[in-house]
């Protein structure tokens, strides 16, 4: 059979099958599978498992293999789709999802998936993990169900590895895709965890920035002290880190680590005026959270701010009393989560170095720093003249009726760093998530559009790479 | 009948009576009195009346009062000690406690009091409020109890106001005292809520810290972020925060809000030199509490830092994702809790509003600060030749066989100022804390020592200041 000929039943069988897939959906969401808070373990293992079965209940051959964390699972296509052809794809995709809190700013328990009309007469569906990445993934899974469905196999070989811990590091995934580069060094891979140009314009994502993630804590007396009694003459932690890290960042919004842009690249002019040319304003991209002013490097795009450039932020702080009302103490102790996105050639184990140095070296007498790695990749890109870009890009404009923008994203997503450095491999990033889609969020949602349409496009991708 | 004649026996009576006086305070220390925690309401309200009915049973006219918050105590002795001679005085204390956080650095349940004999054969009382303020309070309590036992009637005319909220900045007592004013206007203050100089020697003290404690809320984006899609670009208000509670001292640790020492003054010389001749240490003060080098302003002595000059403190700071492991988000706020300890004629109001101008003043773009008062007072202090202080003094040197130090604390009792402003008042802080109390910390303790000869050293004040 021509897979192309097969394209229009398999388009319509994706339209009919709508609401089943999306029931398959919600079941998946109501699994509260939060990675990094250990309270949700066998829920991680329950999304597992509904993966698991889900594939093989469309002929994968699968398997829930252990990690020292979550589980990882892994399935193959049994069928030889393409006959030797086409060529043999990994799909990637992760089945846990982020912490909900704060949790009163949920409209509705985010594990209670629901369809909702927006004001605007889009319909969303609202859940942890409708986007990221459960309704992603299952837009990938959606349109192998359908082929095998029309044309009783899939168009060219399929690998599924799907991970429980990209919310938390991937920590587990680079030694496993290390441990087994044998069944996983394929062609290509493909990833389904990226977003559109906006509502109606598809894009491919064609390099994502590194991801750097650590933890420090300041201790300094061994107790909690009054702040009465020791005030003036004891050292206050969170005196100490906010002096460290109102030090990251100079008035040009520059980060001040030594070395830090070792290995940043100029993008070069043609790429900067095609960037320049989207013409993304404060407005657009900001002003849906409430904000105006892009807060990065003062000589930058907001699009380079966002997407080409390396960025320090603080994602977490605590010390002292923070419950209701006064109290009068000076904490022993004070913790930030600090988290770099890294672009180019940066190297993440550098920089934790660098970055470990720079706060010790800001310690004053009495203080010290105990430092935890919570996650670690490189930033990666995909040539520009790769022959499955082109297609792709074909696909998806033949799906949305305009051409596809390509473009790097802000968001790290560390392993696809690891299939280049380990398995040599290319990746494919297709996504359909929203800029309004409150992704680690209170009321995460996808639009069914982004659901439906998103399925289809991958239909017709996998069609346009087994040619 | 003569007093001095009388107190050999009250302070018999006080040895004898030693069992039953722990057993009452243990009662006491078992009401979970966290007067900032409104979940404590009611465990205040019964602080309150232990209080009341006690003072009853020993023949005060009790009365406990409401206010907007928690209620006062007031207790009036009917006899009239001291026939008109004696100087008629206001007892102030507090019957509310401090939070208990981290609950896990307890050895022991902080509300389930015990005597705990040190390896260092020290026996202490162990209990949240055991010293701060509940031990120290019913020092006074039972020197009263032992007068009335031993003569029928108290030396001299005492009120007792005791107070729910001193631990979460007393903000309905200076209405209280303003209200009331006609029946508090007495000759002379007492308070016992201060400490020794160290175990072996008796203080006086004669200035305390004002306080001003604030709240500031930074706000940015409507919603927490995804550090990836919006890092670089969104303002992170943990940042604006740390750069600008970073900002608060310069590098010789002076605080840098304009007009801030606006009504410090210098020390004359003299009283320079009696401070330097104390000869604190690093070692001596910040040593039990493991640190070595005083943090204070750096051509200062480690006594006036704690004691003399002002100071600015982080007590608590929270923002972003505090758990366990990476999110990888941007909060929409953060929030830090600052207080001021305030010296000489510094006003808490100008430092209020110029705390806040200098916060907004550094707040970029897309950034909003909120604030909230938790507390406020001017600092205070008693002439050095009043003549209380002589007989004060005199009396304490007579129970523990050397000198009373005077000398200015760093804490903040902020009625203290209030008495003198709003009643004309001088008050006279004498307390029997030792500097490892763990006052406000986890495993908060009182000497055996401190109450037993705490409650005889009362006895021997009221009876110095009746004659």
């Amino acid at each position: 059979m021509i897979i192309s000929e097969a394209l229009p039943a398999v388009l319509a069988q994706i339209d009919a099958d709508l609401n089943r897939n999306l029931e398959r959906l919600f079941e998946f969401l109501r699994i509260q599978s939060v990675s990094t808070d250990p309270a949700y373990k066998d829920q991680c293992r329950m999304a597992a498992k509904f993966v698991a079965d889900d594939l093989a209940g469309i002929g994968f051959e699968t398997s829930i293999r252990p990690t020292p964390g979550h589980p990882v699972v892994v399935g193959k296509s049994r069928d030889n789709g393409g006959a030797g052809r086409a060529p043999r794809v990994l799909f990637y995709g992760h089945y846990d999802v982020q912490p909900v809190d704060p949790l009163d700013l949920w409209a509705e328990p985010p594990f209670s998936p629901r369809m909702v009309t927006q004001a605007d007469g889009r319909r969303i569906i609202v859940a942890r993990g409708a986007c990221d990445d459960k309704g992603q993934l299952m837009t990938f899974v959606e349109a192998c169900r359908a082929f095998k469905a029309v044309t009783g196999r899939l168009p060219l070989p399929v690998t599924m590895m799907i991970e429980g811990e990209e919310e938390c590091g991937s920590n587990n995934l680079f030694g496993f895709v290390k441990d087994h580069a044998d069944e996983l060094r394929l062609d290509l891979a493909l990833v389904c965890d990226t977003s559109m140009w906006d509502p109606a314009t598809p894009m491919v994502t064609t390099s994502l920035r590194g991801l750097l993630y650590e933890e420090v804590r300041i201790s300094c007396a061994d107790r909690d002290l009054h702040s009465g009694l020791f005030g003036g003459a004891a050292q206050n932690p969170l005196r100490v880190l906010s002096r460290i890290l109102a030090a990251l960042h100079d008035e040009s919004g520059r980060i001040t680590i030594p070395g830090f842009y070792d290995g940043v690249h100029e993008l070069p002019s043609d790429i900067r005026r095609q960037l320049a040319s989207l013409d993304l304003t404060a407005d657009d991209f900001l002003g849906s959270v409430g904000l105006k002013v892009p807060a990065g490097e003062k000589d930058r795009m907001l699009i380079e701010q966002i997407a080409t450039r390396p960025t320090a932020e603080i994602n977490g702080m605590i010390g002292g009393y923070t419950g209701e009302g006064a109290k009068t103490v000076i904490p022993a102790q004070a913790t930030a989560k600090v988290s770099f996105r890294l672009v180019g050639n940066q190297d993440p184990q550098r920089i934790s170095t660098a970055f470990r140095a720079f706060v010790r070296e800001r310690l004053p007498p009495d203080a010290k720093a105990e430092f935890q790695n919570f996650g670690s990749g490189a930033a990666t890109e995909i040539p520009f003249d790769h022959p499955a870009l082109a297609k792709t890009r074909a696909a998806l404009a033949d799906e949305w009726g305009k051409p596809a923008v390509t473009v790097g994203e802000g968001g790290s997503i560390p392993i696809v760093g690891e299939f280049k450095r380990l398995l040599g491999m290319d990746t494919i990033m297709v996504g359909f998530a929203l800029d309004d889609d409150r992704v680690h969020s209170p009321n995460e949602k996808y639009d069914l559009t982004s659901f439906h349409r998103g399925t289809r496009s991958w239909a017709r991708v996998l069609a346009a790479l087994a040619e």
